[in-house]
Parts: C-alpha cells; sequence; structure tokens
C-alpha cells in the first residue's frame, strides 16, 4: 500500500492525478501547509526539504520527495503512463523533465512575485511573465503536431504539466492564446482520474 | 557515436562529466551563448527551448534535452553511475530531480538578481539568497550521513549537483560554512572524468 502526503497544489494534483489514472491504492494524509504541518518533525523526516508531495510504498520500503520522480516511479511500478518503447519513453522523460526543471519553477517564481509578494516589483513580474511565455510557446508548438506531449500517447509528461495549467486556469495566469495548448488543456482536463485528482485532498482555490 | 552540443555552464559540464565518467564516445559540438548560436534554427531543431545541452544518439536515434533526462538516459545506457538495487535506484532519482527542480532552477534565479540584473533589487536579492540556503542546509543534512547523495556511492545525483557548485565556487556564492557539503564537492572535485568535464568545451569564467 502507498501512503501519500499531500496538499491541494500543482505538485500534489500530480501525484493525486497518477495514483487516480493507475487506479493503486494508497491512503491520502492531507500535510496542511497553511497550518504549517509542513514543517514540523514527523513531515520533515519524510522530505527534509519540507514540501509536498511524498509517497512511501510499504511494499518496496521506498520513500519519495519531488514530484517526478514520485511519477517516474509509479509509472515505472505499473508498467503504465510511460511507454517502454525507447524513443517514446525518452521523449515522455524529456517532456516530464522539461515541465520539472523548466516550467514548474518558473511558473511558482511567477506567482510569488505577482500574487504573493508585498512588494510588487515590475522588473520581476516582467521576467516571469516573459519565461513563462516562453515555455508556454514552446509547449504549443509541441502540442500542435501531437495530441500529447509525448507524442501519441498520454502519459507522466501530461500529469506533471496538467497539475500546473489547472492552478494557471484558477490564478488567472492566461493561457487562451496558445491554441494548441488550451485543447490539450480541455482534453487532459476531461480524463475521469484527472476530474477526481484535482479534488484531492480538496480543489485549490489558488489562495 | 553520441553527439553532444553544450556550451560552458553547470548545466552543460553535467553532460561532459558524465559522457567522461562513463568513457563513452562522442562528438562535442560547442555552441556559443554568447554569440546567439542557441537561438539559430539549427540548434532551435533539436530544442525548441533554445537551451544546452542537447545530446543526440545516432545508434538510437533519440535526441535529448534537460541535463536530468541526459543523465538518466546515459546511466541507463550503461547501467552505470545509477544502481540496479531498488532503493538506491530511487534514492539517486530522487536526489537528481530535488536537484533539477528545487536547486538548480533557485540558483539559476540567484545568477540573475545577484550578478546579471541591471536593477539591483533587494527582496529579490534577499530571497534567492534564502533559498539556496534552505536547499544547502538539506544537502549538508545529508551529507553529514552519506559520502555521495544517493548513499554509499558516486551517481549521477552528484554529477547533476555539482555541475552547479562548482559554478558557486567560481561565482563567490560561499557554501564553506556548509562544511559536509564542502567535502563532498572537494571529494567529487577529485575525480579525473570531473576534471576533464569542466574544461569542455572550455572552462568556466562566471562571465
Amino acid at each position: 500500500m502507498i501512503d501519500l502526503y499531500t496538499d491541494s497544489s500543482p505538485n500534489g494534483f500530480k501525484a493525486t492525478i497518477a495514483l487516480e489514472e493507475l487506479a493503486l491504492p494508497y491512503r491520502l494524509h492531507h500535510v496542511r501547509i497553511e497550518a504549517k504541518e509542513h514543517k514540523q518533525p514527523d513531515f520533515l523526516a519524510l522530505n527534509p526539504h519540507g514540501r509536498i508531495p511524498v509517497i512511501k510504498d510499504d511494499e518496496t520500503g521506498i520513500v519519495l520527495f519531488e514530484s517526478a520522480a514520485i511519477l517516474l516511479y509509479l509509472a515505472e511500478k505499473t508498467g503504465e503512463l510511460l511507454s517502454k518503447e525507447p524513443v517514446q519513453r525518452w521523449e515522455t522523460i524529456k517532456w516530464l523533465q522539461f515541465h520539472s526543471s523548466s516550467v514548474g519553477p518558473i511558473m511558482g517564481q511567477r506567482v510569488h512575485f505577482e500574487l504573493f509578494s508585498q512588494d510588487k516589483i515590475p522588473t520581476a513580474i516582467e521576467r516571469y511573465r516573459r519565461l513563462v511565455d516562453g515555455v508556454f510557446t514552446v509547449l504549443d508548438t509541441r502540442l500542435a503536431d501531437h495530441p500529447y506531449l509525448a507524442g501519441q500517447d498520454y502519459s507522466i509528461a501530461d500529469i506533471a504539466h496538467f497539475g500546473w495549467t489547472h492552478i494557471a486556469r484558477i490564478i488567472d495566469f492566461d493561457f487562451s492564446q496558445y491554441r494548441h495548448m488550451s485543447d490539450w488543456h480541455e482534453r487532459v482536463a476531461q480524463r475521469p482520474a484527472v476530474r477526481k485528482g484535482i479534488t484531492l485532498p480538496e480543489p485549490a482555490t489558488g489562495a
């Protein structure tokens, strides 16, 4: 059985969506970031960086933090959402990594400077808008020719990006001008496992 | 044969170090970022995001960008620098992902605001110093009990982090107060493949 420690956030939804897609049984532990539960010693023992999501798989004794590592692990455990054919497998991992290094962290900085920071610093806000536009352009171009990021098949690369595009919609980081990316978002959003995953542990409010 | 497209940078050195460690034959293509060669159509055809490093493996037809994807690929291709034992394998991938999502991007933002930005914005500089101190503390605590990030054995997780700590030394992002991390840095820096990797395509200047 897998224990999942998570909260409602872009990275958290990647884990809940993947577990729902794979129909793996799991116990959900709500780590309330608002109540600073991610800074408590029992959680820091799981992830010394104090970030959700974390999984613990008691079948294997493996404990993982970092959502991209969790997605890879769940895909390899089940043999799903990640092709075994080498070219497809590495397309998937490449776009997963593009999300986890080049998209997620930059969107996180945009959220900070545009929404959370008390100082509204125009040069910082502009910087992250420009960088986010850059990665959205890359995604839009990729999705003009392919229904999913890895190619023909839905994969963990889509789940990773969707965790953030779902939040982008809620907080009004508009991407409607990226038509292929918007169509892809709708396509993914309609999947039953995705619809369930984004409600766990509770729907995001953008706060 | 592998073609590597790279420049002297923290992410570029991850690829050259790994290729040197693995003694894989490769052709080195210097993509001069200063001359904007990473924005030329022939390079954008390899990576639409316009970032180095990129590899092309003509044995498999696989083209990869994102340094973490490249490290995973080279490790799986050779069966080295990534344990096959499951707990060790996933410790390695977890710490690799910690670098690629939580360390590298944050150090990149610190470089921007502290060194490259014309505006010196105190709140942004402070933000990234604080975030970098946070991840250095996590690394130092991990390395207090383990000689390498994955545990007993040197792996792609060390190579990923070293790409950035090498640059941190050059640009004076001091981490000497993190004693275990500093000792680890010295341990990795002495490896012949690392010493060679950081000179390719040429040594970094910090400019």
